[in-house]
């Protein structure tokens, strides 16, 4: 599929309230429990999301506009939401998450991205050479791959509580 | 986790909502386009998910309450929204799903199940013997699961578009 930036930009608003109908109200062992040990919950991915509103996407753009290859984007922290979402409420993160996101687009309808500034080239500190275009790409299946990955952690609490019908879903062996 | 009622149909009751926030009015081709041969676009999974309200869990679920082990379930047809949902919007079927699964949330609550139900024993046609608890334990981990398929088969269709982001992207994959 092509990539076009209106129909990216109607999947990422979409993300905060998909999860905010998901989870808002759940039971706390749903919204806390996790896949195992070094795996996160419901909670943690939140987490995580927020921390990419602050410092992975839109920032990224920016350099990729501003500084093109010239600048590398900053190393992003995969583990920083275990500290800053300490003592939080899941109804304070999916606030936080939604008000985020939506500064998030303003952001992007500011810059006012052209076909050309799209193909504009940035440097990865890791992967080297990529494109805006595929940084708002990436920033959408994030948020899909998210979504899966909230929904898989949940399922996974009622592993055992399924008995046999366990082998007819497979969700419960990924 | 150990099975309880009233988290299982809160999970239930979120299902088609978030269905609603997450696909409304997002374009037909990511929509409509699937995984490759013989795999779901949304709308298919979708009209999967009403056949199931119709013909699977409450059905199967009344089969236990009124006969036990004596009366096997119907086979479920998983390929029967091919033809169903045939002509059909998304819009239409977000729709049915909703009232069909408000309809079986209030199905439920009249069964007035009590843990002596919930243990009760029902004849799965290839998997045997059953209980009432493992039937809806695996209705909350079906809509789970198909929240993340959904999810899956979207991202996959910003596969190329991630360019070299895609090593870091799991979902891509799975």
């Amino acid at each position: 599929m092509e990539f076009q930036l209106d129909d990216a930009k109607a999947v990422l608003r979409r993300t905060p309230a998909t999860l905010e109908i998901l989870l808002t109200d759940l039971p706390e062992q749903l919204l806390r429990s996790n896949e195992g040990p070094d795996t996160w919950s419901p909670f943690d991915i939140l987490g995580h999301l927020i921390h990419g509103e602050e410092t992975d996407w839109i920032p990224r753009a920016r350099i990729i506009v501003e500084h093109g290859e010239g600048r590398a984007f900053e190393p992003f922290d995969r583990f920083a939401m275990f500290v800053k979402s300490k003592g939080k409420s899941l109804g304070e993160l999916l606030a936080t998450f939604a008000r985020l996101r939506s500064e998030s687009l303003q952001q992007l309808d500011a810059m006012n991205l052209t076909p050309g500034l799209l193909s504009k080239r940035g440097l990865h500190p890791e992967l080297g050479v990529v494109t805006l275009s595929q940084l708002l790409s990436t920033w959408v299946v994030h948020d899909l791959g998210h979504i899966g990955q909230i929904v898989r952690v949940m399922s996974k609490q009622y592993g055992d509580a399924v008995g046999p019908w366990r082998e007819y879903l497979p969700v419960l062996s990924r």
